[in-house]
């Protein structure tokens, strides 16, 4: 397969199939997200959530049960198990398309998981990058409301005009926090920085239902009454099935759903992974490894 | 209603009926939780989980909505309005049936909104106390299989024996644990002492829940990664609606399910209490308040 995107968002072109492969044909348009392999067998796997097994081997920086290193998107071509390939519905781009492999299926799990895809419900989201601005725009898909919850007052724009959320709230403000309080069904929180939960908790109404995508470093310090007297959810989610990425990219393509990019070149990755560190991207870069996009 | 029972766990018969109650009769053996009443027109009473109205009045000690105050079972007699009044089926003894009314609907309701209530889905129990036998129990009930995870290594017998877990793993013992790694659908955490959640989650599967109905005075520190790499939940859960409570009573009655109980005479009520600060009850005492039970 040819290759476009980055690190464990690949999109691309199959280019050679093996012989027992009856799910592709050269030609077809392609992705392959954060797994490029599993040991196939264990319970997870047996139940189709690849996602949890002890063997997983990831696309980028791992070895594979061949011995070799995966190289993720960082190459001109990828082999991979047919099973951990993912169909490009007609109409998804190759670019915009190829975050929702990581970005867009790590969104999607636990909405559909702990039923945060309901018209009508009120979802926040904490955050607005890679991960955050895709969950504005499935929350959106599936017809609930959504307040972005952010740090940063100069994003209200970005979230409400180009985004399309339906409130902004400033979490510092605690007027703002106050007035959102015990509104919401669920919150995905994509926040990697240490906080304290407890102003967030808040926010949701009973058995409501707070999803952590990021790894804060530090432990979170967690009151328990915070949960036990609404009878709420804090809930870890990681990545997603192969099952749900593949309903994942079939339901975007249908809502014409994609992720807001910017391509580079090979030749600009450097470039690209400095500005990253500054968070200088909305809201991922895509690589372009063979220079082939605009011919895609 | 002539009560028996305990603080907020109270069971008797319908002494008298106010003109608008349609479905009790004086006669009716009956119970009342830990809600004595709530506002019953905001949105958690509309969606009957009166349990989350936040104009809730406890059964014992708070101030009811016409100002008096309320004894919860330390009293002959109690008044309340029938929306709170559980009715007890045939064959579930008053005293025996009491305990549920906090205890049993604590420990059920997150069972059922958790989906840990099913056959062959494996369930821990931590704690093993006024709450922890009575989810023993349960989850027996449900026809799951049960491991009671303790601090205490002699209560294995009672865990087995007695309530019929399947197995028991002493918290302390890290072969025990390690064993135990990644076997279990949910966890139903009764403890109330601040504990490191980490080889606890450690328990789980992918997926896998922990219900905390403790309220440990420290907060808990839980590291994100725990959560997030396995796709985990961490739970608070309160009491229960009166919906489910009925719910809860019939199918302990059906399965002829209740409390391990000690009885003791409104007389004993100081010797009680200040064995049960000891922890010296299994599980759970009940004050034959009238001195009637045996005739009832």
């Amino acid at each position: 397969m040819r290759v476009h995107g980055c690190r464990h968002e690949i999109a691309g072109l199959v280019t050679e199939v093996g012989k027992n492969v009856q799910r592709f044909n050269v030609g077809d348009k392609v992705g392959v997200g954060c797994m490029a392999n599993t040991c196939q067998s264990c319970e997870s796997c047996e139940e189709g959530l690849e996602n949890f097994c002890s063997k997983i081997v990831f696309t980028y920086n791992c070895q594979d049960r061949d011995g070799t290193v995966t190289y993720g998107g960082y190459s001109d071509m990828v082999v991979v198990n047919q099973r951990f390939v993912i169909r490009f519905p007609d109409g998804m781009p190759l670019d915009k398309g190829a975050p929702l492999l990581c970005a867009g299926i790590t969104v999607y799990t636990p909405m559909k998981y702990h039923g945060l895809n309901e018209p009508g419900k009120h979802i926040g989201v904490i955050g607005l990058g890679g991960l955050g601005h895709v969950a504005v725009k499935f929350a959106k898909a599936f017809g609930m409301r959504v307040t972005v919850v952010s740090t940063s007052p100069e994003k209200r724009e970005e979230a409400l005009e180009k985004l399309g959320a339906d409130a902004f709230v400033v979490s510092s403000d605690a007027s703002q926090m106050k007035a959102a309080k015990g509104t919401m069904h669920g919150i995905i929180n994509t926040a990697s920085a240490s906080m304290s939960m407890y102003p967030y908790f808040a926010l949701l109404k009973p058995q409501g239902k707070m999803i952590l995508l990021g790894l804060p470093e530090k432990p979170l310090q967690i009151s328990a009454f915070s949960l036990v007297a609404g009878g709420k959810t804090l809930a870890g989610s990681c990545m997603g099935s192969i099952k749900d990425t593949q309903e994942m990219m079939d339901f975007a393509a249908k809502h014409e759903l994609t992720a807001d990019i910017e391509v580079v070149g090979a030749e600009d990755v450097n470039d690209a992974l400095e500005r990253l560190d500054k968070g200088d991207v909305r809201y991922r870069f895509v690589i372009d490894v063979g220079n082939t996009l605009v011919a895609a």
